[in-house]
């Protein structure tokens, strides 16, 4: 059955193994299932090039430390998973996931110190966060009624699969016309949004949160290329009242790079157009990869 | 392979089929694991009779509709397989629990609605939340310095398996020379533990925190049976140094009904002893389930 799937679909490797993505299963009883006990990280290829691979994986293997998870794989064993995972499939473009599980409780028991903690990971075609029309023309948001998690409950550094704040979220964009939503921290700042985050340019000088969000790759390279660019960029508390009276509005995410938002809560920014800056941070952020020695050339041969 | 497994150690429902526990598996990618966009409940067998199975169901079937999800299956036809995941297991206590995920998203799209929604069972052998001595002698608990997920990002009343607070809990429990750790609000409040809601006793009269916890069916019980025993019973905001200052403590659990607690930041109570009331309510508890018609027996030999 599983020579007839198309790689091009998506290559898991679990339990040692390389199978078809739509094959790929977990355990039941793995608590990274019934208790969402687990870590993860994305990373993508673009171009047959991975981005800036060793930061995600550097990433990775601290929030496994964060949760108390360890694995038998090296860094390298898991950058060279990844990079079979994404050969076999031969994708060019991909969105390539790292997962770490507590895994299976002996029979009987509720120690999470008891698990043997289990590694999965996949390579499927690169999801965008928006479509084409939407990274095009930019997106409607809306400040949902939904507040983040708090730091306090659960380390947002921490990439976690805790998402029905966000799941919540995004239901709410789309009941109100819009399509991404962004979570406040319930005392009149914006947090981030499902997988991703967000900057605000007033004055052209960039702002994002600096608290109760995940601290994103693209956001730390948008961090980075701003000061390159000659741009201020503040990294601190951004109210809600500050987003609405905005120039840009733009998120950013793995799954997509930069991305304009022109409607916020019905609010329209820039008579609809997504704005310059933003636009000039997108294409430079594409442009850049290669440029910043980010990238990782996948051999596709081999 | 199937048929070598016994059957006790746990009978699943996965895809229309009933598999061996063991082998129960999801996909990799149902928002169900990845985004942890799942809801739950667990029910339990004691002596061959599920205990309070339609109130359960019913409370499975509001979270659904809370998550905006819905399953193909009435609640008889739930209880149906619920029922036969014992009968199979052929287990006369056992741990009962009933999952519903998002899904797996169409490919290529994060949009939830598309999905199509997947039920999930599983009876296995009884976990109990502490062993026998822990049941008997009572068990030591810490305030942990994690908050809960609060109710404005997570709404507690939909079951779900947001537990990384939780999990972390329970490591500072351990670490701290205790079994359970109880979070607060962040506001000097009590909420609940990994699985468990907690009560307290002073002068004889019973409190329960009624904010920021799931309400559980256990806690529910109690609460129904202090009125019929003639106790009174506050649910309210219960602080923690009330916790502290408590005659008595203890927590009640679907995994185990009314346990006690003996020992809360180190500071023994009664002596070290399981509370008289503590210990009466628990002898109720477990009397009173057929008493109170909230049994219902499981024909194994259909």
């Amino acid at each position: 059955m599983a020579s007839e799937r198309n790689p091009a679909d998506g290559i898991a490797f679990v339990d040692g193994s390389y199978v078809p993505l739509v094959e790929a299963r977990i355990p039941l009883i793995d608590r990274g299932f019934v208790r969402s006990d687990a870590t993860y990280d994305v990373t993508h290829v673009w171009n047959g090039c991975f981005f800036r691979l060793d930061d995600y994986i550097g990433r990775f293997h601290a929030s496994m430390a964060g949760l108390r998870m360890s694995l038998p794989y090296s860094k390298a064993e898991i950058a060279e998973i990844l990079t079979e995972c994404v050969r076999r499939s031969g994708l060019r473009d991909a969105y390539v996931q790292m997962t770490c599980t507590r895994g299976v409780p002996p029979r009987g028991s509720r120690d999470p110190r008891l698990c043997e903690n289990r590694f999965y990971a996949f390579a499927q075609p690169f999801v965008w966060i928006a479509n084409d029309e939407q990274r095009r023309d930019g997106l409607k948001m809306v400040v949902s009624s939904v507040q983040r998690i708090p730091p306090e409950a659960v380390d947002p550094r921490i990439k976690n699969f805790h998402w029905l704040d966000l799941t919540m979220g995004i239901f709410e964009a789309y009941d109100r016309d819009a399509t991404v939503a962004v979570l406040t921290d319930g005392a009149g700042n914006i947090t981030e949004g499902a997988g991703f985050n967000v900057f605000i340019v007033r004055d052209g000088v960039l702002a994002t949160p600096d608290r109760g969000v995940f601290e994103g790759m693209t956001r730390r390279t948008v961090i980075e290329m701003a000061k390159a660019m000659g741009l201020g960029c503040e990294v601190r508390a951004v109210s809600v009242a500050e987003l609405h009276d905005a120039d840009e509005v733009f998120i950013t995410s793995t799954a997509g790079g930069v991305m304009p938002v022109t409607v916020v809560d019905g609010r329209i920014f820039g008579n609809g157009k997504p704005g310059a800056l933003t636009s000039r941070i997108n294409d430079v952020y594409w442009a850049d990869q290669h440029a910043a020695g980010h990238v990782t050339e996948i051999d596709y041969a081999r």
